[in-house]
């Protein structure tokens, strides 16, 4: 079964933990969210790629749920003690190295879906990891600027998020480039070619939905013959995990399951899980032409992360035989 | 009093603790060797220059005399399983946060006396340490290919001093980009201001003798008014640390403080110190018409090398006093 799924970072992460669990046999490309990649101090760091590398990978560090495990943090003592900005983006040493090797290789000329490649090959993910683009592609929030009041100014999404736990309100998210981006090589066929799409319950503005921003993808998603079936990242009308409510309020997405299926939307979408807390909300979605089951959404553990995806692929398989007859 | 001091890496560095404990009150110009300086992993890396630094920062290592203290070895430990090269270059968590903020301040325009000012901002050696020259010199050694027989090929000084351990025959050593170098900002200024000329006692051909190829400096130290004083770095036949025999034999100079100092020559040097156990060079280099002394001329500490310092003042006073009367 070849299957190819959309992910951020934490969420997809761990998603894509369970759903090798629940399918060691599958073949799985995941398109990987590049728009929170981050040059700092001269290194390019790409966020979600690197917690889905080191969490398939088994470097994460399991209790922050980014980042290495084993991590030393003697570079971060000595840019503060450079004056060196920003303090406030945590990148431990075994991290660097990464950052290091991809900066290097990227400068001699190797793009990012190839360095990916060369990186995976000692991380041994087990999925083929493939970012979305090539480009530079990079998300920015649009904020009050507090030093200017009456105006507004667009800060990098990582300023946005980590430094300012996205507090100020996010007026508008854009993908800097995003226009200019070619989908990364590979990505279009494995989407063409697959049994089975999945959108993990990641952030739907500012991973999956920056991943579908990609000129040709979301038109590829929509033409593909497998069925498309995402789970809710939003159980009981909260973010299961981060701040996605401030960035759907910036959409103008309501924070529920309901409304974030409806934001994809039926030409998109074949299927859609939403959490048992949210069984009500399954006749809403039906009714916006978008095939929905309600089952446990929470990833506490690989064990019940691997029954939501098995639940994916049956909800894909019956939208498929539905087709079929 | 106005101190200008060339200086290579531990030797130099060592021999400047001694000068600033000998001479508080002295205003030391260093001027660095860039010549072994190094990209690697796409970082500018600067040995001699940092080890002056820490050093005098008082951030060095010790025993091993180049590095930092309190170092971890995170990121080398990830390059290897990265399987990415070269491993033989030990560059600790640390020591890499200085070649990324360097290498960061060089990719924004600032050229490495700019930049090295910026680091002292920090170290606070104590000295002012300027870069033999902001332009990229490289030192390079012609060895036999041993992939090739009857053929010579050149490699990077560090592979030829730290991995090979300067155990191939050098055959010449060669100073890339040095003819097209200038001088940083302020070095010539310094010499031509200065009451005293100092060599400590570090390699004569890939330190000292880098730094006097740079077009321009030569004739600067010819020209000032300032006494050049030199100190042996080879004691009883044999160099002090290092490997500097291996050096001089490419560049067809005898290892011996006789030798050394006629290779500089009495157009530049106007005082020679040898060890106690060269006394009987001494009559030699004053017939090839340099004023010497001999002196104990081992760095075992502190108080030792500040003794040498003195020795080296003294030996200028004498000479400025002579040149006077």
């Amino acid at each position: 079964m070849r299957i190819v799924v959309l992910a951020g970072g934490i969420g997809g992460a761990r998603f894509l933990r369970g759903l090798k669990a629940a399918e060691p046999q599958a073949d799985i490309t995941v398109v990987g969210n590049t728009g929170d990649d981050i040059h700092l101090f001269g290194l390019k760091v790409c966020p979600d790629l690197d917690t889905v590398m080191y969490t398939l990978g088994e470097g994460i560090n399991e209790e922050q749920g980014w980042g290495r495990r084993e991590e030393t943090w003697s570079i971060r003592e000595e840019m503060g003690k450079y004056g060196v900005e920003p303090t406030w983006f945590g990148l431990g040493d075994r991290d660097y190295a990464t950052h290091i090797v991809r900066t290097q290789m990227m400068s001699a000329g190797y793009g990012l879906s190839a360095v990916t490649e060369a990186l995976c090959a000692r991380w041994q993910p087990g999925v083929r990891l493939i970012p979305m683009s090539d480009d530079r592609v990079e998300t920015h929030v649009v904020v009050d600027d507090p030093d200017r009041p009456g105006t507004r100014k667009a800060i990098h999404f990582q300023e946005y998020w980590v430094k300012l736990r996205a507090e100020p309100t996010a007026h508008a998210i854009v993908a800097v480039g995003i226009e200019e981006a070619k989908p990364a090589p590979g990505v279009l066929a494995a989407i063409a070619e697959a049994d089975v799409i999945l959108f993990p319950p990641s952030n739907p503005v500012v991973s999956i939905g920056t991943i579908l921003g990609v000129p040709g993808i979301r038109d590829a998603l929509v033409e593909a013959s497998a069925p498309v079936v995402g789970l809710s990242p939003i159980v009981g009308g909260a973010p299961v995990r981060g701040m996605a409510d401030k960035v759907l309020e910036a959409v103008g997405v309501e924070t529920s399951a309901l409304a974030v299926a409806k934001h994809y939307g039926p030409g998109l979408l074949d299927g859609w899980l939403v959490d048992t807390a949210d069984a009500a909300s399954v006749p809403g979605v039906e009714e916006a032409g978008i095939p929905c089951r309600a089952v446990p959404l929470m990833m506490t553990d690989v064990e019940a992360t691997a029954a939501m995806a098995r639940a994916a692929l049956d909800l894909a398989a019956e939208v498929r035989a539905e087709a079929g007859a």
